[in-house]
């Protein structure tokens, strides 16, 4: 049980778009993650996403309009509603979610780690 | 769907100990509290917290010892842990949980309300 510096603790990775697990709670994973360019199309059958952006824009489309967030913006991607993030300059990113959730949920994609090979931080 | 900026949330309410709902994912609630004082020594059986400090410095007592949390910085408390959090200056918090989390756990107290009448944000 201890705290933990957000800050900090993307200051240990630098890889893009590939989430590293902060912490678990109640069978949701806190995983930090820095963005960088296009992700992929693809939805989450049974998980949302809550998405805290901690530095950087993140744009987040969805098939009928996009939604911009910034630095101490938020949002929830409801299962099931096709969404792609896109950051066109690096973006930190504080992405909770249930701990089974894959990265590209319905799509197979070599993007996607498997959950099993998740880095903690 | 649409996005959250975070302080603008905070500023729209001002009472302290007061959990506002300001998202919903995966059967968690996301709760924006404004803290200031001692709340109450308390556990939640089957519940772990997220606390995100967005605000000040919350100082969360527990048996053992203290760990303080300023802005930018989190922690999960894990279910049955008995803690009590402290804010001498006002704190904004971030509280995620399951959304069944009562706010005082083991312990019947006039400063929990109940989780039908929060308010949402």
């Amino acid at each position: 049980m201890e705290k933990i510096n957000i800050a900090e603790k993307f200051g240990l990775f630098s890889d893009h778009w590939k989430p590293h697990v902060a912490a678990e709670a109640n069978g949701q994973h806190v995983r930090f993650a820095k963005l960088k360019g296009e992700f992929v199309w693809h939805s989450h059958a049974d998980e949302d996403e809550l998405f805290i952006v901690v530095k950087g824009r993140l744009t987040v489309r969805f098939r009928d309009r996009d939604i911009e967030l910034s630095e101490g913006e938020m949002m929830v991607i409801p299962r099931g509603v096709e969404h792609m993030p896109v950051a066109e300059e690096e973006v930190h990113l504080i992405n909770i979610t249930r701990a089974e959730t894959t990265m590209t949920g319905n799509v197979e994609s070599d993007r996607a780690i498997p959950v099993s090979q998740l880095d903690r931080v």
